[in-house]
């Protein structure tokens, strides 16, 4: 078995709003170290051309790279979603690396999963994490400095493609839905909730992101939405 | 145990000849990061101002390297060196980074520990090897390119901070609520569902086994377990 990711699961990185080209470089590099080469960028402009000088060996990535809107377009087509944080963010809360690996490490065969990184000061905000089903935390030596965002990429995908040493035969848990898919069945369940009056005005934001993130660890499958709908009634 | 070097040991990272002011700085802000202070560099003139921008909260990492004229001077107080190669370097056969880190892990307490990384362009040249123990090879997908100066450093001294077991600063998830009360939660929503008669008897067990599937899965901590309770309403 050699160092690569999983040939059995489709990755992909995802970097919300990065502000230096040299960094989107550097990932690209980091990404074709790991063997990794499927990128998407949520960005309003073009990929800056200074992206190329540091990308060495790696410019087939940034050619490819595909530039997104938003992260919900970013992620719509994945299965599950891991979303790199610095430390808990309210409603949020993360896996230290190994279990989030350990989470990855169960998802079935054909599954397509994406990484989220966040903008190198603001890291990822809490509507941008909604579309996550996992945060998870590298570990450090101290709080500061944080990772600088190559960094954060690099070390993640060095050890999903260390992954494949071989953790036995674990039976894999069902595929999840695509993202999208996810993302339209929390809506139904937040939009019963208003209509329950459980969700107003006053609770509105916090509440919508407690229900993200307890119905995004689920890391639904169809079998899970058509039950959920069901519970909650499908009008 | 925290994410930290051994702190039985003494460990120095030793840049030689590295051009690009951007990776010392870069090198000291992931020697921040895994937990290491000393930084001697080989190089010919003074500390480039410019290492200092990339270096994020490692500024003093900076103010405290020692400049040497020789691999020779920067390793002479040290009991094992260790140089990261991208290949065999004839006569220099290098280890798997694992077997590298048994070598590290055999070295009794009280050793001071050396790493060595080479020009972003030549790396280490012979004469520059011959001041090392153990060779050393990051695991990489391809040939090309190899690794970044600043990305190398980063991933070994990753490792040997996690060679402790520890996960670092990162605050553990919540604790999940003991079984029984995880159950008396599970329960309560089942009963509902049964008021609202989405459970009857003909799907009694099959729904009890698939709730029990879906909000097992949560691992349910007493906010999960509040937030469960308010949603399906405690009567």
């Amino acid at each position: 078995m050699g160092f690569q990711p999983d040939p059995g699961k489709k990755f992909r990185v995802i970097l919300v709003r990065p502000q230096s080209p040299e960094n989107i470089g550097l990932v690209a590099r980091a990404m074709k170290n790991a063997g990794f080469a499927d990128l998407h960028l949520v960005h309003d402009r073009l990929l800056p051309s200074q992206a190329h000088i540091t990308a060495v060996h790696a410019e087939d990535i940034l050619d490819k790279a595909r530039l997104c809107s938003s992260v919900g377009e970013a992620v719509s087509d994945l299965d599950a979603v891991f979303a790199a944080v610095a430390r808990h963010r309210k409603n949020f809360p993360s896996l230290a690396l190994e279990q989030a690996l350990d989470r990855l490490d169960e998802l079935p065969s054909g599954s397509r999963v994406g990484f989220l990184f966040g903008n190198e000061r603001t890291g990822l905000e809490s509507l941008e994490l909604r579309h996550s089903n996992f945060r998870f935390t590298l570990p450090q030596a101290s709080v500061q400095p944080s990772y600088n965002l190559a960094s954060a990429v690099l070390l993640t995908l060095f050890h999903v493609s260390r992954m494949a040493g071989g953790r036995g035969v674990v039976e894999p848990w069902e595929r999840p839905l695509p993202r999208s898919e996810q993302e339209d069945c929390i809506r139904l369940i937040l939009q019963k909730l208003e209509e329950k009056r459980f969700i107003r005005s006053g609770n509105q934001r916090h509440m919508d992101e407690r229900i993200h993130d307890l119905f995004g660890r689920l890391a639904m499958t169809a079998a899970d939405r058509d039950l959920l709908l069901a519970i909650f009634g499908k009008r």
